[in-house]
C-alpha cells in the first residue's frame, strides 16, 4: 500500500537548467556567461576577507549591497530588493504579486522558468504570441490579468522592445503588477528603470551574472516604487531571511562599484557580437530580430539548427538549442570572446550538412 | 482610488530575526552562532578560490557539497539535500510536503519561523503544548494530520528528546512527512539520522551555522530516503536552480571535510556550556530542561527576565528575550568562549534588581 504522504507531494515539472559541461578546451557558449572574469577589484575584495567572519550571520537585509545599488541606479534603498540571483528575485515576485484569480500573461517565446513558476506556486497563465520578427504585441496584454511578466530583450530571441512598447503594456496595466525581466538590457538599449518614477505597478529585475560576470555567486535584484519592495521583502522574510552570504555582500558591493571594468565589459562583448552577426550573415544565417543581449538567435535557411547543434558539440563548441515549435531550426549562441567567435565561425564555414 | 495589484499582494506576517548589532566590545549571545572560527582549510580553500571562476554559473546539484555530506554520514548522495541554510531546506520542505487539508503540528514553544511558513504557504497548522519540562508528549502527534514538524533540541527550550520520543512520533505518522529539524543536534545526544533507514517518512534537517561555524555562508541540508529527496530537488529547481554559489559549494565541502576541528570546536562549547550552567545554577538560575544546544534557556525567580536582558545589553552583553507566555521570564544565552561567559557571570554575580 502507498503511503499517502506521497499524495500530499507538490508534482512539478521542474526546469531544466542549461548543461553544464565542464571538457577541457571547451568552448562554452550555451548559458549566456560571461567570457571575461569579474573586475580586478572583485579578486581584491576576496584576498582581503576574513574567513573568521563567517561564523557571523549576515546583515538580513544586505544593507550594504542594497545601498551601492541604490546609489548607482540613483533611487531610494527602499526601492531595491536584493536576492539569490534574479531567479530568487523572480520566483518571490511570482508569490508575492500574482495571486488572482486571473491568469497572468507572459510571451509563448520566453524565458522558461515562468510556466514553472506558475505551476508550482498554482498561478493560472496566459500565453501571448510573438509576432513574425519575435515582437511582442502590446495591445495583447490590454485584457484583464493577474500580472504580467516579459523579458527585454527577450530570451531566447534576442530582440528588445523599445520603451515605447514597454510603457504601453505598463500603461495599459496599472491594476496589475508588470513585472520587465532585464537580465540583458546591458547589453541593449535603455533600461526601464527610467519609467519606475511614473508607475507604482512597475518592477524592473536585472543580475549580477551577465553583464557583472558573477554567475557564480548568485546576486539579482529589483528596482521599483518602495510599495512594491516592501511587499516582496515581507515574503522574502517569511521564507528565508538570511540568503545572501557576507562574501555574496561584499563582492557584490564592489561589482557594482566597478563602474568603468563593467563597462569595458559591455563595450567589448558587443562588439565581438557585431562581428559575429556580420559573419553568420556572410555565412547565409538568418535572424528574425536584431541580436540585443550577450547571445545571439540564429537560423540557416539549409541547415537544420539539431544538426548543427550536434556538430558544433562534437567539435567541443556548446551552444543551445531547443526543439520546439517556431523556434526549432534556431540556435541560440552566448557571445564569448573575440578567440571563441572565430573558432565557432572557422567551423562554421568548413560545415557541410 | 487604491490601484487593485495591492489587492493581490500576498500578505505575511514576516519573520524576526534576532538583531544583528554590530558595537565594538560587545559580546554577542543572541543568535546562536559559534565563538570559533570556520576550520583552518576554510581559510586555505578561500585563499586557493580563483575569482575568475566566478563568471561561470555554480553546479545546479552542488554535487560536490552533496557527495561530501553523504560520505560523511555514510548515505548515499540520493539522501541528500542542499540549500542556503536550514531555513531555505525547512521552506522547501514545506512547500514539497505539507499539502494536506488536514493542519501540520508542531510544539506551542518552538522555533518561531514554523507559523510563518505555514501562514506564507497557506499551510493550516495546530501546536501542541509542551509539558511542564518543556517536553514533548509523543502521543499528541498520533491524530491525523498534514504533516508534523520539531526541532530535536528544540529551541529556544535547549531541550533535547531522547530518540525514542522521536521514533513514537514517526512511528505514529507513517502517513504523514515528519521532519525533524536538528539544527542543534551536534551539541546534544544521538541524532535521528539512524533512523532514515527505517522510515521513509522521516526527513533530518541540519545546518552549518552552529556547529560548523558557518552562518555566514548559508549551507544547510536534508537527508531522507531517495523519493524524499527527489521531491524536494523537484521544487528546488522549479524556484531556483542554482542557489548555491560556488564559493558555498567549496567552503562547504572542505567544512565537511575537517573533522577534527569541528569535533573539537563542539567539545569546547559543550564544556563551555557546562561550566556556565553550573555558575548560573549557584546564582539561583533555573532550567525547565537540561541544556543541550549551543544556548541555554535559563529563569531566574527573583529577577524578571526583560529587566535582566535591558541591563545585559546596556553592559554591552546581547542575549535574547522573547516576551510571550510561558517563556516570558526565560533568557536565551549563547554559549560563547570562556571569557565571554566569565564576563556574563561577572556581570550576574555583581546585578541587583
Amino acid at each position: 500500500m502507498m503511503s499517502s504522504w506521497k499524495d500530499n507531494i507538490r508534482s512539478v515539472v521542474p526546469y531544466t537548467p542549461g548543461e553544464q559541461p565542464n571538457q577541457p578546451h571547451m568552448i562554452k557558449l550555451n548559458t549566456n556567461e560571461n567570457p571575461y572574469p569579474p573586475a580586478p577589484e572583485v579578486k581584491s575584495v576576496l584576498d582581503g576577507f576574513d574567513p573568521d567572519k563567517l561564523r557571523l550571520y549576515p546583515d538580513p537585509k544586505a544593507q550594504a549591497l542594497v545601498d551601492a545599488l541604490a546609489q548607482y541606479y540613483h533611487v531610494g534603498a527602499d526601492q531595491v530588493f536584493v536576492g539569490v540571483g534574479s531567479d530568487d528575485v523572480l520566483s518571490i515576485a511570482f508569490l508575492t504579486f500574482f495571486n488572482s484569480d486571473k491568469p497572468i500573461f507572459f510571451p509563448d517565446i520566453t524565458y522558461s522558468f515562468y510556466p514553472v513558476w506558475a505551476d508550482v506556486y498554482k498561478i493560472p497563465y496566459e500565453t501571448k504570441p510573438l509576432g513574425e520578427h519575435f515582437e511582442i504585441h502590446a495591445e495583447d496584454y490590454a485584457a484583464p490579468n493577474g500580472g504580467v511578466i516579459f523579458p527585454n530583450p527577450n530570451a531566447p530571441t534576442s530582440r528588445y522592445e523599445d520603451l515605447s512598447v514597454v510603457e504601453e503594456i505598463i500603461k495599459a496595466n496599472r491594476d496589475s503588477v508588470v513585472i520587465v525581466d532585464e537580465a540583458y538590457i546591458d547589453f541593449a538599449g535603455p533600461s526601464a528603470l527610467s519609467l519606475v518614477p511614473k508607475y507604482d505597478n512597475l518592477l524592473v529585475v536585472q543580475t549580477f551574472s551577465k553583464s557583472r560576470s558573477m554567475a557564480g555567486m548568485r546576486i539579482g535584484y529589483a528596482i521599483g516604487q518602495p510599495e512594491l519592495i516592501k511587499a516582496m521583502n515581507d515574503v522574502h522574510y517569511s521564507i528565508n531571511s538570511y540568503t545572501m552570504s557576507r562574501l555574496a555582500i561584499e563582492l557584490g558591493v564592489c561589482a557594482v562599484k566597478s563602474e568603468d571594468y563593467f563597462k569595458q565589459c559591455i563595450e567589448k562583448i558587443k562588439a565581438t557580437r557585431t562581428w559575429t552577426v556580420e559573419q553568420l550573415k556572410d555565412l547565409g544565417f538568418e535572424f528574425a530580430a536584431e541580436p540585443s543581449a550577450n547571445f545571439i538567435f540564429a537560423a540557416h535557411p539549409k541547415y537544420p539548427a539539431e544538426a548543427l547543434f550536434t556538430a558544433l558539440r562534437k567539435a567541443n563548441i556548446y551552444v543551445r538549442y531547443f526543439n520546439t515549435g517556431r523556434i526549432s531550426n534556431y540556435l541560440r549562441i552566448t557571445v564569448g570572446t573575440d578567440e571563441e567567435m572565430h573558432r565557432l565561425i572557422e567551423f562554421l564555414k568548413t560545415y557541410k550538412n
